[in-house]
């Protein structure tokens, strides 16, 4: 692995407080120095945990000091009980560094609908922060320690040369994808030295994230407890223009594809990397939605799993996005290899390209529109995985 | 299988006219000896086959007789030639009975983007014709001819006494459901000898649709070729009041019910039959939206296959679906067992529970709403089943 590094001015730690039965590590810190702008975004769905009730509550924020994040529970579906039962995390957390309890968000990650083992985690964070320090080994233990079902830790940063300076970003992400035994959460932390207001957080977060971690799914199932939070610390001590502002959200938005990219990666049970690029439309929204819509469809992935070319499934999953376009309009690649063009099949050699989809673990679905109804200039990029009788195997086990 | 008939004045036939390699019956035929109101449901993909557009421009109609269907070939993605075909067929059925080619509706069902075999249908048409008849075997032999990997064929019949009279309902489907090779195809025929206005045909076939064949959902891929047609001949002479027509379009209902159960029944792969009842929303679209939300999570689904009594993955799904509703009035029942009341878990005997998932073939979820943002009086039933690794065998085999 290429050196993964925190920003300035940050510090992490890994430890294990004893929420899992397996005894491995299970409590992740992220403390900035001094205080930080932040910006949080969190799952839409109604149904979510304890946690994410909380931080959403903190951010934007322009003193936010640190990200507390244990794995092996979720704190979800908790009532009343759970919401207390982050609150006072956080401000165990706010004591061992002198804050207020309000400069500390929570993430949590694992089963759902019980509560956590509250003596465990107070005795532990005391550990944690006593752990906290800045090399690269200490960023691999906090991402290691956010892990649930993943099989190898997400973390990577970015310099970029600014403003007669320098700035790093960094991030670490979880991503159970698939195979989470009771739900499917992502959580991310991305750190950076630079100088940025919250409302410049909330900003490049939102622009990184829309392009990123909302253009990838696995098996569209949303999680209760999904969360991507940035802190910008402004250590570097480089004074940023407008131009180096678009620099660092560009170098914001590298991280978080990194991150969710290696969440597809590491989707168990997945034979294939699908890439999807939906152009020509009017509006980014029906392009995302035309590619969601394909990435979605168990007929378009399991086609992909056996290695079948299978374009009629991608073009009428594109079809039913509610996209009003004209399909004479319509064309389609796989890898490259031209299959509908107008409207029309393509002769094409289905043999070849079904033997390069077997042997080949990346995919590359490219579906442009030329004209007609919603036609125009955007465009969406968007990932996913195959559908794998292992993936079944792994989600249908009895986990109660 | 109990008695299935066509109603008075309606004939059918199922024959082979060569289109599958299989040899096995591949063309529909249903008739009305005098002409009938018609309406039709059609997909709504904007991806759609050459038979929807040509039937979609010839319902609602007062002066239909016959319905042709081949198996086979889904005359989709087939561009101009595929429409001019589409004309050619019914052109061919008209001749047969002496009407107009605008009172013949057509359905195509099988592989995508392959011009029909032309020649070996108008050969079959007549053949077709010269088999019409109005007897139980005859209207078996038409819907056998309909199915493409359907493992039974699909059909039934209601008889009502109403007006002082006797009215029946018949129809047939065809529901590869999941396991179709390239296109996962829904076609419905309903015949009555009930005297409806098209718009009265229009009136009950929407009703009947919106609440069986619009409520079940295997994957979630709409077809290019769905297609629900109702025809209404009048031939059982009854003059029907407000009330009598109620009662016809409960029993169109009921006979869209059970042909669209009888799809997932036939769901290959699955090992579970999904009843999901979603009650108490303000709007039937948001009871509606909830419940396919979770008849379309592959998490839930596998859940189910593993006898898990998974309900984070139940309400979570449901969390998803763009419904502003508080999670403190939600409870949940997995075959009347309660595991979640108004936002929080329910201790249940989760080992006796998984043990009757396993054991039993039928699953009963019921997610109630009692209060709180957009809740109300509607409800809806929706149907689906689960997702197995037999599903993604018989989708990931390469058939192109």
């Amino acid at each position: 692995m290429s050196q993964v590094s925190l920003p300035r001015g940050f510090r992490s730690s890994g430890s294990t407080c004893g929420i899992k039965a397996s005894g491995k590590p299970d409590l992740s810190l992220f403390v900035s120095d001094c205080p930080a702008s932040a910006a949080g975004v969190f799952t839409t769905n109604k149904v979510c945990g304890a946690p994410v009730i909380l931080s959403r509550e903190r951010v934007p924020s322009a003193q936010a000091r640190a990200v507390v994040i244990n794995s092996g529970n979720s704190n979800a579906a908790t009532g009343e009980q759970g919401i207390a039962n982050a609150r006072t995390m956080t401000a165990a957390v706010a004591q061992e560094l002198g804050c207020a309890p309000e400069a500390v968000m929570v993430c949590s990650t694992g089963v759902i609908g019980v509560q956590l083992p509250m003596p465990v985690i107070l005795k532990g964070i005391p550990g944690g922060a006593a752990l906290l320090g800045s090399t690269d080994q200490h960023l691999l233990d906090a991402a290691t320690a956010m892990m649930t079902t993943d099989t190898f830790p997400k973390l990577t940063s970015v310099d970029i040369a600014v403003g007669g300076g320098s700035i790093r970003v960094a991030g670490v992400c979880k991503g159970a994808a698939m195979i989470a035994p009771n739900m499917a959460t992502m959580l991310a932390v991305v750190m950076t030295d630079a100088a940025l207001t919250p409302e410049q957080c909330r900003q490049s977060l939102r622009f990184g994230v829309d392009r990123t971690f909302n253009c990838i799914s696995v098996d569209g199932h949303m999680s209760t407890s999904d969360t991507v939070l940035l802190l910008a610390n402004g250590a570097s001590g480089v004074v940023l223009n407008a131009a180096d502002l678009d620099r660092v959200r560009d170098a914001i938005q590298q991280v978080c594809q990194k991150l969710a990219t290696d969440i597809i990666r590491d989707a168990e049970g997945a034979d294939h990397f699908i890439t999807i690029d939906v152009t020509g439309l009017a509006t980014r929204d029906a392009a995302f939605r035309m590619a969601k819509e394909i990435a979605d469809s168990a007929l378009v992935k399991t086609a992909i799993t056996g290695g079948d070319p299978n374009w009629g499934r991608i073009v009428s999953a594109a079809g039913y996005a509610g996209v009003d376009f004209d399909t004479a309009f319509v064309s389609l690649t796989i890898n490259g290899v031209e299959v509908y063009r107008a409207g029309t099949p393509v002769p094409f050699d289905a043999s070849a390209l079904s033997k390069e989809l077997k042997s080949k673990r990346e995919v590359h679905l490219v579906l442009s529109v030329s004209g007609g109804p919603c036609s125009g200039t955007e465009s969406v990029r968007f990932w996913t995985s195959d559908l794998t009788a292992e993936y079944v195997r792994l989600n249908s086990e009895y986990t109660t």
